[in-house]
């Protein structure tokens, strides 16, 4: 079990020394009514105040009216400022152009992912913000992200944590439990859940994750403790698969 | 002066081994009818052949006419195949819906690059491609980009070049005239040019950055060299402001 308490403490200390060494103390988060963005919005408002934090809600007309009512809740139980941005006629206007029925469903989600990115940015341009991020250790490592998408942003304070302890610190820090109680998802199209989605869950996976980077076990460990081959492959595939959207570009040298 | 023979075969190899590592020998790269993306695709075509290269056109509705026939000069001269996907659409619904009559021309730039970057994407998606970078040594260092946009890609042969290295190569490559002739411009804003916007020469800077990281001249240095505490502070302001565009977010460790 981990101290949540002590985990608290140390991301509020890590944000408000990352603001203050960026010089910028005000922040603006993408609030999707997901645990992840519900958490780090939570953290940000004890780091910084409640006046120095902007969220916005940026649904697509596929969303769920329950992601809209559960940022909400976000933006009520915290008492900061939000704004309503819908992405309608953004995502559409891409869709329009590249007019290409056979459109699959991930491209759309990625374009939708980075029309999010585009509006938070450019809000955080307005209101001379940084854009705090809502990605956790699990999705970075497994690379279940849209790249210069969700991932985008300037300060994580997720980043260290897997989902199932962004779960035990939503509940330590009383994120309103609408949000604990739903599955995880990216709403990105009607039914979608990540765990469906990517064939894990995330009790198996974290605990995986944790044994991998964090004990450093070996294949030969992870076997003897239960994992099935294809289980090892599976996971050590999407890491491996997706390790470029946490590198820079590669650039040659001369 | 530099040995553009063996630049050009240096930066050849560099795609030729990366594409093979990542394992996809299929390029997109955005043509604005500047130098950098045609130094770039002039380079991308000799790693991997005409045929495995898309060029994406995606002129907005301010676009200078020149921007769109100099990128179909490179598109002739390489036998590529090529995309025109217009973006005015997708940039004007963002400024429809953000509705700010006060968003200044930064903001309206940063939304263009970034709606290019969602296009060219997307193309790579389809096309299974990787998208290959533009961006050149002195507009990486100096921060000069749009950050998820122009910037955003997967590999980068000119990472390693200076701008006025870019203009060298250019000849010696034989990208044509007219693009290697006119000033260079971002082209996001009728009359923008790129040294003015900075208030630096490309000539200028390129040496200053030169003898600041390759040749590891302290500030006193390069004084004595003729810079001026105004110039020297003006050019390392933008260095540092800008450092955080080349880096990953800032995560916390526990």
């Amino acid at each position: 079990m981990y101290d949540y308490n002590f985990i608290e403490n140390k991301l509020v200390e890590f944000l408000r020394k990352e603001t203050r060494r960026i010089g910028i103390q005000k922040a603006v988060i993408g609030l999707s009514g997901g645990i992840d963005s519900a958490v780090s919005a939570f953290l940000t408002v004890k780091a910084l105040g409640n006046e120095n934090v902007l969220s916005v809600l940026m649904p697509y007309k596929t969303s769920s009216k329950e992601s809209v009512t559960d940022a909400q809740l976000v933006v009520d139980a915290l008492n900061i400022r939000s704004k309503t941005i819908e992405i309608t006629t953004m995502v559409d206007s891409f869709i329009a152009k590249i007019n290409d029925e056979q459109m699959s469903s991930v491209r759309k989600g990625n374009i939708m992912a980075r029309v999010r990115m585009i509006t938070l940015y450019d809000q955080s341009a307005f209101e001379k913000a940084i854009v705090v991020g809502t990605g956790n250790r699990t999705e970075i490592l497994l690379g279940y992200t849209t790249l210069f998408g969700d991932s985008a942003c300037a300060i994580n304070p997720l980043g260290c944590l897997f989902k199932t302890q962004v779960f035990e610190l939503a509940k330590h820090l009383g994120v309103p439990e609408s949000i604990i109680l739903k599955k995880p998802t990216a709403d990105l199209w009607a039914g979608q859940t990540d765990e469906g989605e990517m064939g894990l869950t995330y009790a198996e996976v974290d605990k995986y994750l944790y044994l991998k980077f964090d004990e450093n076990k070996s294949k030969d460990e992870l076997m003897k403790l239960g994992y099935s081959i294809e289980y090892i492959n599976k996971v050590d595939g999407m890491i491996e698969k997706n390790r470029f959207k946490s590198l820079p570009p590669v650039v040659p040298e001369l």
